[in-house]
């Protein structure tokens, strides 16, 4: 199982979902709600629809599943996955969710996978949201300076 | 055959690539180059490899290649494809093409697919940049707001 928002899709979200593909038979990506972004970082640029669609769509993913609002061990227990793959850069605390899902009585193995290390060519979401910024605001630039003219 | 930017990836483009492979066998994509796209639209966000790297990942898609700079029609005569899918929105005039097509001796059928019509999840690459743009600039105007109490 592995887990994320995956607005943006780019190839750091890519080689995530690869790695965490190699560690068992069948990858199951739960996507988070609008509302659970919302919560935890910003609004999302593309709905919860066209992100679980997109997500679909991938090679190397078997079944997709849109979390729950409120408690994040439901769908685990839904799903009953043997390997919950955490992202390098997933805010999550190990050790608060191996308690957590002791806890719940799920035996689940919890793998932190590595750093993407893709070289110049790393597109983060962030990355992605500065460069059309940069984009845009140079257009405007030009707008202005040809407008003078 | 089908061709485009793919320029952050969105349902569109998804839709644009499940129509083209229902035409044949083996779904065969060329992606523009940095340099081809500068030409035609803007800078692209994402590099040609993100873009190259992230459309090789998705389910319906056989082989991918990157385009040419120079002429558009070397790639074809390079890949001999029986079917040529243009999506509804790409700027190619038929005839211009048919008549190039003819004028190389390439035999070379051309579809023009129809409009995808997904509802209001349409997030196309420039109402994607849009909402990125509104996103920071809602965030600034916090800022400005949140840092005066």
């Amino acid at each position: 199982m592995a887990t994320g928002t995956f607005d943006l899709l780019h190839m750091g979200h890519i080689y995530y979902l690869r790695e965490a593909k190699k560690l068992g038979d069948t990858l199951v990506v739960v996507v988070a709600t609008d509302s659970t972004v919302q919560k935890l970082k910003h609004d999302p640029i593309t709905s919860q629809e066209s992100r679980v669609n997109l997500i679909k769509e991938l090679k190397m993913v078997d079944e997709v599943y849109l979390g729950h609002d409120d408690d994040m061990y439901t769908i685990v227990q839904e799903i009953k996955p043997d390997i919950i793959a955490l992202g390098f850069d997933q805010i999550h605390n190990d050790v608060t969710i191996k308690n957590e899902l002791k806890k719940r009585k799920l035996n689940v193995k919890l793998v932190r996978l590595p750093k993407y290390e893709g070289g110049s060519d790393l597109d983060g979401t962030r990355r992605i949201i500065q460069k059309v910024i940069a984009a845009h605001e140079f257009q405007k630039k030009m707008q202005r300076i040809e407008g003078k003219t």
